[in-house]
């Protein structure tokens, strides 16, 4: 038994010979008498054994006193004892090289300090003998190919669907919901695991572990809150790697749902469009319904990673008007392109006998849902070339009928596009004729526009393993004045308005500029992040006598905003003709995602409107524009309204230089261009206002 | 038989003692012989006649040649022949006194002109007999309670579940996929209508007819167009006055959906917003989820209109922490708010021994999904007066363990305050129990928030009837100029910026004006809607000659824009100083949904970010303040980032002003206020500029 050799601890998660469940009760009211009576009840392959001091036997089985009385050293032991004893029990499991341990208890990380010290202890004890753990506060492991029921949630007691999906979940009781509404929708697993409190393990590294297991072909993650994004980010690209796609729903769309995420778990919840950007940059396909993270795995396998939603060309087939129409609404109030059949296939469609109207959706109703009809029409749509995604909406047959259209469709599955179906009607046990031909078919319109438009968005990874928190959350940092951010940014590429440095204290009578008037005086000062409700920026001075005289005036204001700034020094800088639009570049280092890039409107409608996108830094200039046109604000570069369009090209490299910040200065923890003034095409992108933070005593 | 008699048609609309069916075929392949075989199965209380020139029997049952060949004049019939055929075949109905014919065949109104000509035919021969009629493009009439199933919609072919709501589609397949999706839910139904093309009895009129039917206790009514909106205003009151809830999905969310729904059924579809206004004024409930449509009923039972879902506190409690997180994640992002249980509330839980960390989210985890503990914690909640709405989170034991939590929700059905309930795992059969005991349950947390969010949000019908339309779509209108578009609404009470109105030819050398330069110098035509596109404003003029060369200057630009145009008088107006925010305040007379007022924020930000509102004109002050509240780009005015605070209350009785011309002034067909910029808090908001379309000839 190689107990800290990692194929090692891999197998005996969900392939273990042999199994103790220790603390295991009689009264069948105890949760604690779950896992034993669900193995059995299953049949799991290997050895079951009982470990409690306490009883002779449960449910007429033999009961050990301890793992070290078993005839043999079990490959995984499932604690169900409380917080104390389960630390004792890890550190038998240590002594005899149990290779994995499953923790229940609660009562570590999420408790407070004492909570946490017993974490420590806890990890400890594992460590010492290279005893790997899940949990705490986890309800345990299920894989349904062996019949392995290690777990105390209720749900399980009953017979599973084996099938190729792994669901690893930080919500305990999710694991249970999951498989009973994966049963309903004739969806199987291939395993399930409840990460609990990722004091050793993480969802990262346990969905890392299973990677290899060729019986595993898609991996559906429910997360709480965004940790150990090393190992997600390892795990990621691992996965890739093997086609293996990965589904995630995240809870904290909400700031009520992330607040709660922090009590739930004990962890910081970072902001959710950091778990977005995160996400994106590992190539998961975040889902917004519930039933989408078990239904949208099916999609992901026949849709490898693509160009965007935006690009991709989506048809819409039926035999049902009204429910296709349901389904463009989905799909098009989610960015989804739905594409109308050209001429040339209406044309085709009239040869194979189905008669289609000119429309946006292919509508057979005329036709009727007989199956040839209906697999020809599919078969024109997937031949055509017009189509990157093909999504047939099936009417009333599919619920009594499914010799009709549902088994046109599951003929089809192998076409030269990928194919989609909904079911208007309920019809459960035909969809899961659609789920075994490897069509991905869907319950409900919403689940499957969220899982179409999410699919469409996929990319491959690009997110940096091993260095997410480099830098990430330094003992001390310090503020850079305008003039020495403005300098730290302008050597990573980004354009600045010229300026001068004067001391406020003498200002000669005659003051000679580099530039022409008008100009700006600012006071120059670490101290001072917010300097117009200071009132240390005058602006539009027309000569030397204004500029000595704003000196005066931003010397007052700020030392009545705040005595204990002393204003020496002032920055001097040319006005700036007004631009076409001006944008945020902002960059800070997440504890959790790591480094990332920010762009927002420039203005009070950023906030207004809450209308910023964050990407993984560094980004290239492809993702730059991505992020352009995620920002509404910004549509004014375009030419809004027939109006004079912006330099996109620069306000591009702006960002790319700013996220380049993550390679190439570690030292700096966030920065901020506020505003970058956008020029017309041609003339650039200009920073008026810079700000940044570095590691470091001040 | 009184044929012309309402309630006659009523009863023979649902509760006909006898059926006719035209044009029924042997041949089961065929649409046209479900509706025999149905009846036949489901074993229809009243006669079934069958008619058919071509045949002696159908399916072993005798077949007559004609209507008049029958031995009865039937209630009810259901006519499956093609267009021309069914027009004789009313023509026979209107004969022989027959009170409600459906029609299956399309080809009319929906076709062009040929088609619009073919329903005006058929529309003669009903009303020249008091013919009643459903359609054309109707799948049908199904009445479970008596088990009429007068369709020819595949998914009628097993048997139904009887219940108290009632479906109204527009879209024919929508019937049957709600009712085998209700099956699968639990959820029965008092009667289904596919409405087809409404050439007759409206979706409005046909729900209206059955609104006295004790048997109905609420209403689903699936849309893809807003037509007859005056017939729809008059059943949302009498669905008010009978304590009857609506509860509408409609198409159209989408641009991309709303086309379809031209080409689809023949009708203009008014925009999105139009069609949100008019629903809202009627008390219905809209719907963005599909299963919401049914789901949602059983809430709204127990859920009167209230004060809007902002003001309601809503309390989960849970027996899985992730599942309510999922809960209040969709709840918060929906606007809806969750409320904290209080001290006072977690000292009775733990009294009740269900011990409930303090935290956003009642957690029942410790105490466990037991029977008792879990309905002395939901009534404690209930009794507490701290919650408008309590929504509970059933973990795993919703799927095996009824007797645990779903019975003490059940038991708590009719507490002081409603309940909801969503289980997280998949739990049909348990769900049931609580549909039964009248508990509002879910099987999506999505459809679950939608329908929370949407009940909280109804209100009373305040929505006119009958008069609607009124001025609606005049033969011809005509664009007032500023000046007397101005002083019409000035009339209404709308503050305009003073003026002076100049003879463009001759301006005196000594320009004395009523008020201070600088000031604004405007064309002043009719035909000039968009006056800065055509160079015809010239701003900041400080004395006589610069408005002297203002009006040359715009004479020139206007020439340049469109020679047709004469420029001969122009607009003076002050410099007005910059408010706290602009916005627009907009009227206009929608052929569906009548009078409506706009409100928006000024400048390109409404456009960029589709930022506006819309209700149903006239409004109250309440409505008005509702409405600013929706206008995100408006959060100016409360003193954002402690900046200086608007005069909302002078912006409010703007909208009421503009809105009341819906009452003073049926002769305005469009208006626009734009900008109105709104001044400090007491100081007013004024009409820089305005714009007003009255009916008539120019």
């Amino acid at each position: 038994m190689v107990s800290d050799n990692r194929s090692g601890f891999a197998d005996c998660l969900l392939w273990p010979r042999s199994v103790a469940v220790v603390g295991a009760s009689g009264d069948p009211a105890k949760t604690t008498s779950r896992p034993q009576r669900f193995l059995r009840q299953a049949g799991f392959d290997g050895a079951v054994y009982l470990v409690n001091p306490a009883r002779e036997e449960v449910l007429g089985e033999r009961c050990y006193p301890s793992l070290s009385a078993l005839p043999e050293v079990p490959d995984h032991v499932f604690v169900l004892t409380n917080a104390e004893p389960a630390i004792e029990t890890v550190r038998e499991c240590a002594a005899l090289g149990v290779p994995v341990a499953t923790i229940l208890a609660s009562g570590f990380g999420e408790e407070g300090p004492a909570g946490l010290e017993r974490q420590e202890r806890l990890c400890a004890a594992a460590r010492d003998g290279g005893v790997r753990l899940i949990g705490p506060s986890s309800l345990g492991v299920v894989n349904p190919r062996n019949h392995l029921l290690l777990t105390a949630n209720a749900a399980f007691d009953e017979e599973l669907l084996e099938g190729d999906l792994f669901v690893a979940s930080q919500s305990g009781s999710m694991i249970g919901a999951l498989v009973s509404r994966g049963k309903a929708r004739g969806i199987g697993f291939a395993g399930l695991v409840s990460v609990g409190g990722e004091a050793d393990l993480s969802i990262g590294a346990l969905c890392e572990a299973t990677v290899d297991d060729p019986g595993i072909a898609a991996y559906a993650l429910f997360m709480e809150s965004l940790q150990h994004t090393d190992e997600l980010a390892s795990f990621a690209h691992a996965a890739h790697r093997a086609g293996k796609p990965v589904v995630v729903y995240k809870l904290g769309r909400s700031e009520e749902a992330a607040s709660l995420s922090v009590s739930h778990t004990g962890a910081l919840a970072g902001e959710d469009s950091e778990a977005d950007a995160f996400f994106r940059a590992c190539g998961f396909t975040r889902v917004d319904h519930l039933e989408a993270l078990i239904e949208a795995p099916a999609l992901l396998r026949n849709l490898p990673p693509g160009g965007g939603r935006h690009a991709a060309r989506v048809g819409v087939i039926t035999t049902t008007g009204g429910g296709a129409a349901i389904m463009v609404d989905q799909l098009a109030t989610r960015g989804v392109r739905v594409v109308a059949p050209s001429e040339r296939v209406l044309e085709r469609f009239a040869g194979a006998k189905a008669p289609v109207a000119p429309n946006l959706i292919a509508d057979l109703t005329l036709a009727g849902a007989k199956h040839d009809v209906v697999r020809s029409a599919i078969e024109i749509m997937q031949d055509s070339g017009e189509f990157d995604l093909v999504c047939f909406v099936i009417g009333s047959s599919a619920r009594n009928n499914p010799e009709l259209a549902v088994r046109a469709i599951a003929e089809c599955a192998d076409g030269k596009v990928p194919l989609v179906a909904f079911a208007l009607p309920d019809a459960l046990t035909t969809l899961r004729l659609l789920d075994e031909a490897g069509v991905a078919a869907f319950r409900t319109p919403e689940a499957c526009a969220d899982a179409i438009a999410g699919a469409l968005g996929r990319t491959v990874p690009t997110v940096r393993t091993g260095t997410l928190l480099g830098g990430g959350t330094p003992a001390s940092s310090r503020v850079l004045d305008e003039a020495e951010s403005a300098q730290l940014l302008a050597a990573q590429g980004v354009a600045r308005v010229p300026s001068v440095v004067l001391d406020a204290a003498g200002i000669a009578g005659d003051l000679t500029l580099p530039f022409e008037y008008p100009v700006v005086v600012k006071a120059l000062s670490d101290k001072l992040p917010h300097k117009t409700e200071a009132g240390a920026v005058v602006l539009d001075i027309a000569d030397a006598a204004g500029v000595r005289q704003a000196v005066a005036r931003i010397k007052a204001s700020v030392a009545a905003y705040d005595p204990s700034i002393e204003v020496d020094r002032v920055l001097v800088q040319p006005m700036a003709a007004k631009g076409i639009a001006e944008a945020l570049v902002g960059y800070r280092v997440s504890p959790s995602a790591g480094p990332l890039v920010v762009l927002a409107a420039g203005g009070i409608y950023a906030e207004l409107y809450s209308d910023s996108t964050v990407r993984l830094a560094p980004v290239d200039a492809d993702t730059a524009r991505g992020m352009i046109a995620d920002v509404r604000g910004l549509g004014t570069l375009t030419g809004f309204r027939g109006a004079e369009a912006g330099d996109v090209d620069a306000l591009v490299d702006t960002i790319v230089a700013v996220s380049n910040l993550a390679v190439d200065r570690p030292d700096v923890v966030e920065a901020e261009v506020n505003p970058l003034s956008v020029g017309p095409v041609g003339e650039g992108a200009i920073a008026l206002d810079a700000l940044v933070r570095v590691a470091g005593q001040s």
